[in-house]
């Protein structure tokens, strides 16, 4: 036998004794070109998708030592993928609100975070992120921020899937008094945490164009390449960045980038707001990845990103709801919602982001940006089970015509029952089975008992 | 004594024997200049709110006898108001979605309606609508449709409050075959409903300035005139219906009906859109009610409303979903969110639509919408008990530095715990009262089931 064929007598062994069962419902695999499968069966073992039946056709399910998740009234689709977050900014959701981009991240969050950010408020954040994005669906993360060492131990003890990368930025920072160490701490964090899970990936997070220097950049990309990882940032988010960059280095921001080199497959942009035409070609031809930010976005006033002219140049686009201060939640359900709408009434174009293609932003494309699009972003024998199950046994989801259709514009993070990631259920009937909520909001309420600014 | 002194004296005797208390929490009056009271007990009376006090000032609450409603870790509002919504099109919810708004009515929904609605499917519809409306925190809603008998018999068994108006329009429509007796139709409605139910006030929709006539406009605000009630209205929803408008009369909308004697305070305008300057001047001077249906705007291309504008020129703006075909859902705490971060983006002003307004045009000002301001809209002794409880207990909701903020940019519809509508409880801990969920969808499902266009 070849390796091929050894894959498949495994997967032909594995759907005779599957570990887990999704029973019901109808599947949406996301997958290019499948139609949704009614009455659908998922088997998963060892983490993987094993098979997807239509339970019609295959009649009776596995025997009784298999966990069944019970998918009547529902609709089972791959696990969210949030592109964009800052996970412990949980800690600081509602601090400031209805406030400048500039005076609410100077004024507000910049002092909150170098006054409160220590490795314990950091994990409690975080972890309370994570009880909040495994109840609304999202399995997968891209993460930025600072003390990540801790965000590594909250999302591994979550059971989540992420990306998770040390902040990099040219001031004093949280974990990082001196701005000269930068580069070390991230290139240290990395070394500390690759390989340490199959779920987990360290990375790093160079904050902007304009708030790191050209040699962070340039050192971050060289790091970055060294062990083949992708280097996230914010890249145009406002207009006076772009103005700031044009001043100082002659050029709009990506052509800066390209210059230091970073403009290639291995970067993923946020927000990624002030773009014009060429840039857009150019991040098209060198393969950059973008995560679409759009209530972030709306409550900063950055503005509405050209998402749909990106997404028509054929570029790989992401969602991600960015963190909680400027959100102010982790729903990705109202983020598809958002993103669709804003491009509506924006490019006035009611088809260009319609309801399949934010899905796609949320699952199949989120996974591509973040590299994980072999293991994840669709349901499909072999890849690996992150699925959610969202009941639509409610009354503002029924009628459904067009599952698509309920998902985005109905749905909200309230309705998903059960997650799974990687094969291990870590909600079952809207109960936790990794984290414990109480003892998680108890803790973050008094810590936040004590923040002002 | 005097007619003042009587309502004093009931009051307080009321105070010492409550039907109803809402015990914690914090009480959000929504009353102008009124701060939170935290840790607060609502007392209620014959559907009356007798009193708000701190439990920590008043001790012991009231005995056994009284039904309890446990706020802890909760915020306890006014019941939301939705000002624009045709509640029984909840049958054509994702039905036809990421369309131009023209095809979408004239080649969706106007033939959907044709063939679908009559007084079964209407009554259905208008319940599932009562049922998501209860479940996501409305307790008043203005209603604009066909068949409105069975709306009027929906709000009613579902104990909602309500201003419902039989649609006019200048084409056969359901229920009305003959346009030339849509008058006449919908003035029988109102003389049917009016008297029937404390919380019902029947009235008429003019479907929109370009799909009813001169004749049929002012027709229909000489019979609104005659009853003294509010005639609700489309307007300037779109760009096209502005020109249509300008080319048949040769005056902008807002004027043209001026002319015809409706710009005045019984005019509640939805949507709203494209109005210049002078039109804001004039809609002010006259007091006309505006509805801001920002989701429904987003989704149909129509165009962000000038709401800011609106909002500082001093008019009384309320908030509402519109229909479910358009949005795709009822939640106005979606609707709130979506709001304040379209101005935003759309003015790039952080501040101009900030949390307190929005939650506004959803309670006190929306009732001001319906002319009910001295009945609802905010919590205060005397007013009608319509009260909403939401769960702050929840991850997205943790921590609560601002519950202003925490209601617009964190919270969602399925936080509402507890729903009470003029002193009686519609839904406690998520259980309904009055409406039966399970036999509502199946019947919903069932009529979708025989639905295609």
């Amino acid at each position: 036998m070849n390796s091929e064929d050894i894959t498949g007598h495994l997967m032909n062994a594995h759907k005779k004794n599957p570990d887990l069962v999704i029973e019901g419902g109808l599947v949406l695999t996301m997958a290019e070109g499948q139609a949704p499968v009614s009455n659908g069966r998922v088997l998963i073992k060892h983490g993987i998708i094993t098979d997807i039946q239509s339970r019609k056709e295959k009649g009776e399910g596995p025997g009784l030592q298999t966990e069944v998740i019970d998918a009547k009234d529902a609709i089972v689709m791959p696990g969210l993928v949030n592109a964009h977050t800052h996970a412990a900014m949980t800690l600081f959701r509602g601090l400031a609100d209805d406030l400048p981009l500039k005076q609410w991240l100077f004024e507000k969050i910049f002092p909150a975070e170098a006054k409160y950010l220590n490795p314990d408020t950091v994990y409690w954040g975080s972890l309370l992120a994570c009880l909040e994005m495994i109840a609304s669906g999202t399995t997968c993360i891209a993460d930025g921020y600072f003390f990540q060492d801790e965000t590594v131990r909250a999302v591994h003890e979550a059971g989540l899937r992420g990306l998770i990368a040390q902040g990099v930025i040219d001031f004093p920072a949280p974990g990082v008094p001196d701005p000269k160490k930068n580069l070390e701490v991230a290139r240290e964090f990395i070394e500390r945490w690759l390989g340490f899970s199959a779920l987990i990936t360290p990375g790093m997070f160079c904050h902007s164009p304009v708030t790191c220097s050209e040699q962070t950049l340039k050192g971050a990309w060289e790091i970055s390449r060294r062990f083949d990882l992708p280097l996230q940032i914010h890249l145009s988010e406002t207009s006076d960045e772009v103005n700031e960059v044009i001043r100082k280095t002659g050029k709009r921001p990506v052509f800066y980038l390209d210059r230091l080199g970073l403009i290639d497959k291995g970067l993923i942009a946020a927000h990624a707001i002030h773009l014009d035409e060429r840039e857009i070609s150019c991040i098209f031809e060198k393969g950059v990845k973008i995560v679409h930010v759009p209530e972030s976005n709306m409550k900063l006033c950055a503005g509405p990103a050209p998402v749909r002219d990106m997404v028509n140049a054929g570029l790989t686009v992401g969602l991600g709801t960015d963190g909680c201060s400027s959100n102010n939640n982790l729903d990705l359900f109202c983020e598809m919602d958002t993103a669709a709408k804003l491009s509506k009434v924006y490019d006035l174009d009611p088809v260009g982001l319609d309801a399949n293609t934010v899905i796609k932003m949320a699952t199949c494309w989120g996974a591509s940006v973040l590299g994980l699009e072999k293991e994840i972003g669709t349901l499909e024998p072999g890849k690996r089970a992150d699925i959610i199950v969202v009941d639509t046994h409610q009354p503002h989801l029924c009628p459904v015509y067009d599952p698509l259709s309920a998902i985005v514009y109905s749905a909200n993070g309230a309705d998903v029952k059960d997650v799974i990631v990687n094969g291990k259920v870590l909600m079952k009937n809207r109960e936790f089975t990794t984290l414990d909520p109480v003892e998680i909001m108890e803790k973050v309420k008094a810590i936040s008992s004590k923040i002002s600014i």
